[in-house]
């Protein structure tokens, strides 16, 4: 089954929202094995979403629609699916009492007529009851074209998709279904990857895809495949994965959805029994933000200081003052004492520092905006690094939060 | 001038990632009075991307293609350009020189062929220098119609539109304007402030409208106008926004974009000329992240603790380990004793705490998951607040964040 999402209203042409009621449904579909072609956003006019059904219609054998089914008068949808499918509206008294049961549980004001006037369904249409909100799903079969109508609000959406279209949907279903799983790796470019990988990517069998969807330094590698039979799908999948370990393994952090950097350290370092802090001067935080997002976490992480004045790193921290002097306070000697002297006041087992100009101006280092510092202090071992991330605050800090992910994962690791 | 922006790649139909990289060109698009008719998500097959540019042609002078730039073999988006517009690759000097330039700065690892390989670019187009990434923009025009394919890369997209596409587009663009403020608010939910601004709002001008958008505990009021005069259709926004501080000033934090709630801190703050500490044990940093985005933070906020242990919270923290037997880790008390002695620590006029249980499970507390303890302490003055965010952890931690940043404002505005 081929399908076209279309999304109807301004406040996505407008850039006021982002699009997140297609990415839930994509998903949804692709699961079951519709293949999505097209994603649309259109504004909420009658000619325009006419002229966009004839088009789907060209491409699609199925059409789910979101948005302008609510009350108010820049609520079109209905009208328009009339117009096309020449229907009228009638009262459902299913759909009336469904109001009535909205209004009774949730809604503290009376109905008004525009709320009653929900209940107002093209006759035509299938009614897709809709147990959170006041206007229904609709769906029309026309030439053996599913057309679908939701309602914008995302959770009623995702119930009447999960519990009344979906399930509906895959009865019709071919049966041809999209497997994709998506490789994790850090700390290399996509082109050196490619490079390292492109006899075993020319090989692929021919009815499987890579993807490489690179940001802020860290690729991922989508490998997706169509075909019939679910387990041998992924069979033939993980038999290239096994094969893409024998050539990355080092850089493979796992497979998106299952695992991710942060789970990773979460566990390695349980496994290992030993403890993080932190000292975060330049990514003020984000680190710890990023490994705390995990539950659990605090079984390894025992917390960290965030010594963002320079002062704060002589009083609580105790760097020598001569040695910010001598070395300045992004420099690799204060990133080391930093990490020294966080792992023996928190008593863990690793440590890791950062120290860096994110500019854009310099701050109190004499370092060009950009440089960063990473130190770890792993029982008695010390490792430094140093990188320089560019000109661009939010990326340089990005970067640094990133690389002490990968450096600490490398570090258990190994 | 009327635009459709075309997204290419299948991590958009299968639901992988977000179109965000729409919701910023369609947002600078309308800044400048280009009117957004269509967004299209599209897979990266040749023929989809030349139907689709086919298709766009008919309804639009200015169509905007994202993704599908990049150096592995999966990246198809030149080679249909050339296809379409009957044009070849030809090595660009400038492009490879900023390709070298990337690498010299950015990348330790040698320029492959493939890196290379991104200065041949179609010879019809005009180049848009990618500062921050190898491959770089292309700008078509034929038939009066403007085709510009940016990197899917959302900061390499974002540095390309704004400093050389947008420029250009404003000189060509006179059409009717759309212009939008949209006023962040703090505090209160949207039927209570509907309530207070009733009146205000059924006075608009006809030409004018508002719409609520909440989120997080957050409102956001958009106001738009549309019309041919910037001057004349900003003075009236404007205007109603003046009328609105009357009303509801004390809720209000600035106008989106203009500021940030972040950004009124480091104002207030630097005006003031206090300073500030945190102790983040739910919140693990992410308050100390948010603060430390804006640059020049660091004139006001001296640092932090993260004691996300309760051991931690004792040894560093000194919290009494009766306080933590009596009350538990998550309660009022715990929350003052540590913002209490963050702040002697950290030697700041103001110091603010946080403790509670973000999920899924309770930890070493009994409190229920989601309760989340404030605590400010300013000078002498001790304050204490409670809450309840429910059990989802991702927003019990962002909830605590947005509140707390809006509980130190308040303090500071007071």
């Amino acid at each position: 089954m081929i399908c076209e999402i279309i999304s109807i209203g301004d406040e996505i042409l407008i850039g006021q929202i982002v699009n997140t009621n297609s990415v839930f449904i994509s998903k949804e579909l692709n699961k079951i094995g519709v293949e999505v072609v097209k994603i649309t956003s259109i504004s909420d006019k009658e000619k325009t979403i006419i002229d966009s059904l004839d088009l789907a219609k060209k491409n699609s054998d199925l059409i789910i629609m979101t948005g302008g089914l609510g009350p108010t008068n820049d609520d079109i949808t209905k009208h328009a699916l009339c117009k096309y499918f020449g229907d009228s509206l009638e009262e459902n008294r299913k759909v009336l009492k469904n109001i009535e049961k909205i209004f009774e549980k949730y809604v503290s004001t009376p109905m008004s007529k525009k709320n009653r006037d929900q209940s107002l369904v093209p006759s035509k249409a299938k009614i897709l009851n809709n147990s959170y909100g006041t206007a229904p799903g609709l769906w029309f079969t026309k030439d053996n074209i599913s057309f679908i109508s939701l309602p914008g609000v995302p959770f009623e959406m995702k119930e009447i998709l999960i519990n009344q279209v979906i399930p509906e949907l895959r009865k019709k279903s071919n049966r041809i279904i999209l497997i994709n799983k998506t490789i994790l790796t850090y700390g290399l470019g996509e082109s050196f990857i490619s490079e390292k990988i492109k006899d075993w990517e020319k090989n692929l069998p021919f009815n499987m895809k890579l993807a490489y969807l690179p940001n802020l330094g860290r690729v991922r590698l989508r490998l997706s495949i169509r075909g019939k039979n679910r387990d041998l799908l992924n069979n033939k999948i993980n038999n290239q994965i096994k094969k893409l370990y024998s050539l990355i393994g080092d850089i493979i952090v796992g497979i998106e959805g299952e695992t991710s950097i942060e789970q990773e350290l979460l566990k390695k370092f349980k496994k290992n029994k030993i403890t993080l802090s932190l000292a975060e001067s330049c990514t003020g935080g984000n680190i710890a933000a990023r490994i705390t997002k995990i539950p659990g976490s605090s079984v390894y992480y025992k917390g960290g200081i965030i010594p963002y004045n320079t002062k704060i790193k002589q009083e609580i921290l105790k760097i020598p003052v001569e040695l910010i002097n001598d070395f300045s306070v992004v420099s690799q000697e204060v990133a080391k004492v930093m990490a020294l002297r966080t792992k023996s006041m928190f008593k863990s087992n690793i440590s890791l520092a950062v120290t860096g100009n994110a500019g854009p101006s310099k701050g109190d280092s004499e370092e060009p905006i950009g440089t960063v510092y990473i130190c770890i202090v792993n029982g008695k071992k010390v490792i430094n690094y140093k990188f320089n991330y560019g000109k661009h605050r939010e990326r340089v800090i990005e970067k640094a939060v990133n690389k002490s992910l990968e450096l600490l994962l490398l570090e258990v690791s190994g």
